[in-house]
């Protein structure tokens, strides 16, 4: 069976913080997804009702699209559709963390996509996150991952040198990618809601799926950078290259 | 008579989503307009006063956005400048129906720019919108687009593959444009803004004047297509092409 | 000695406005800072807690973002870090000034970056502001600035064809810089930021710092019109210009 993120072209509701936006409904767009931003609070359940996925990220979350995001999921729960959530510097804040507490209380998410240091403060492990960058220090991040998924009952997709994919008893890595993908603010943001529309091609081998997907998202950063690692041409170079691949897989 | 668009370059008072904010304020820019952006109720009417023309987007509206926008309406009203309304995704809940209604009875609008979709949902007839996209069916766009006209006394502008203007009696259509402009997202929004400062410079032939504008914005997409029709690529072609051209025209 | 904002690698805390949150956070990347742009005001404090520098901007300020400035602003000084201030478009509408009034006596600002047009707002001057652009009149720049500084025990940064630095009793000048950059949105918003992650390098010498610091900014700047003065080109062009810098100095 062939699976096509293009001929699907899957509606993705994404409730997402202001800086990254335009970049991600832009990205959305380049792989053939159609994406809708709306977060007001009385539209976000028809707005899921007309969706193939819901995305959500809390980078500049506040007390109103808390609640948006809290009504959407339950919405998406209740329809049936995958739930992606994005942790933003969930380590950053004592409200980000208990934000993702209620969030994750209230809504089934079907995958948490986020960073090593997100990691680590989903699952209180040691380690020193920079603003809400990565950060650095040890920790099996491998087996850290596969509990998560396991306590939560989730897909988990970790990034970093070596991406991981887990749903807590199978479990894929992925090394494509480049650092100049760190230097342009949102590609992580605009991967979990790329992963979130893939969801919708398929019920299972979603790790195989969401792994061979990391690995086309990692192979667009790297060619872009062969074009130009200065930020403005590689943020281009990137788009580019999302819009020119075919987001197609075998199963 | 020629009139300049960079000669007067009138300030363009934009309520519009977050998505686009940053692609509108550039493009509007390039033209050689003159943005501003804010939306606080409690300064949007002094923004007026200061403004040309007033560019409504509902695209991510919410009840703060949506307070602020009748006010500034009723201000522009009232000083007596052009309203543009853009209806983004109307068909997609009904909290946007609503929202719209509610515009269209207590601000007086001089130009509503819509897709075929929205036009369907405003006029009550069958279609089928994808998201927030243009979506398809059937119905006679030109009557449909007329009868919003005389219905709202407005000038009504219907993008598509072919671009529809009128005033409710003489009708013009336009059929430049390329369809790469459908995957950068905010090239309606944009244009809802580019054509709300085309009126700031005649108070008759608009039907016309619009109509040379959206020709000249779709020019825009067509050459900036021949450059790249990769997302990344196009995007920053077609800002290229609109801070290339004149904008100006003999009346 | 050599400070080298790459290597200290300072995280800015930016509350700042919707049209310019991508460009700002990507020019931040760009120069090697770490940017973090939550704005709810139950997150700030902590938000400052480990940011090196805050960067406020009032560019789409609302009630909600201005409580979140005076908390955060608040909670920068008694860390001791600086606190930047951009006073976007002060002169448009009351509620711009009130609350830069507001800040100003609320928060020990150690940086006021801002054009003519807001300057002579500030300083109650006669002045033609043009929305939120500069615009045109005729005053003494230099002992204005001065004064501002004085008056507000503050750093003063005055940009436009002669950019001036000013501690209220030194000043230096600076004209490196190309009129394209105020065609693109945010080039002005970025270098408030900017010029705050400078400010964490060094606690002395810190006019003759922002003077060098602004006239590689503006040497980014003329580069990239070398490269395309059309909108979409120069705007990735001056992107790249940040970061192919060494953004280093000797003192």
């Amino acid at each position: 069976m062939q699976v096509s993120l293009r001929e699907k072209s899957p509606v993705v509701h994404c409730i997402t913080n202001q800086v990254v936006a335009n970049f991600q409904a832009n990205g959305l767009l380049a792989i053939g997804a159609s994406p809708i931003m709306g977060d007001e609070e009385e539209e976000v359940s028809e707005l899921v009702s007309i969706s193939d996925v819901l995305s959500l990220n809390i980078g500049t979350l506040n007390n109103r699209t808390l609640e948006s995001m809290l009504v959407a999921g339950k919405a998406a729960n209740q329809k049936g559709i995958p739930v992606v959530l994005d942790p933003v510097g969930v380590g950053a804040t004592r409200y980000r963390l208990d934000a993702i507490k209620k969030l994750l209380d209230v809504v089934k998410v079907d995958l948490i996509r986020c960073n090593t240091g997100e990691l680590a403060t989903l699952m209180q492990k040691d380690w020193h996150a920079k603003g809400v960058d990565a950060g650095e220090g040890e920790m099996d991040r491998k087996e850290v991952a596969m509990a998560l998924a396991k306590q939560r009952k989730t897909l988990v997709v970790v990034t970093g040198e070596v991406d991981i994919v887990t749903d807590g008893n199978d479990l894929k890595t992925v090394t494509n990618g480049h650092i100049s993908m760190t230097h342009v603010t949102g590609t992580g943001c605009l991967l979990s809601s790329v992963l979130g529309a893939h969801l919708t091609l398929l019920q299972k081998d979603q790790v195989r799926l969401l792994a061979e997907a990391l690995s086309e998202y990692g192979s667009a950063g790297e060619e872009a950078a062969k074009v130009s690692e200065s930020a403005g041409a590689f943020a281009r170079a990137f788009l580019d290259q999302l819009s020119e691949r075919r987001w197609q897989y075998d199963f």
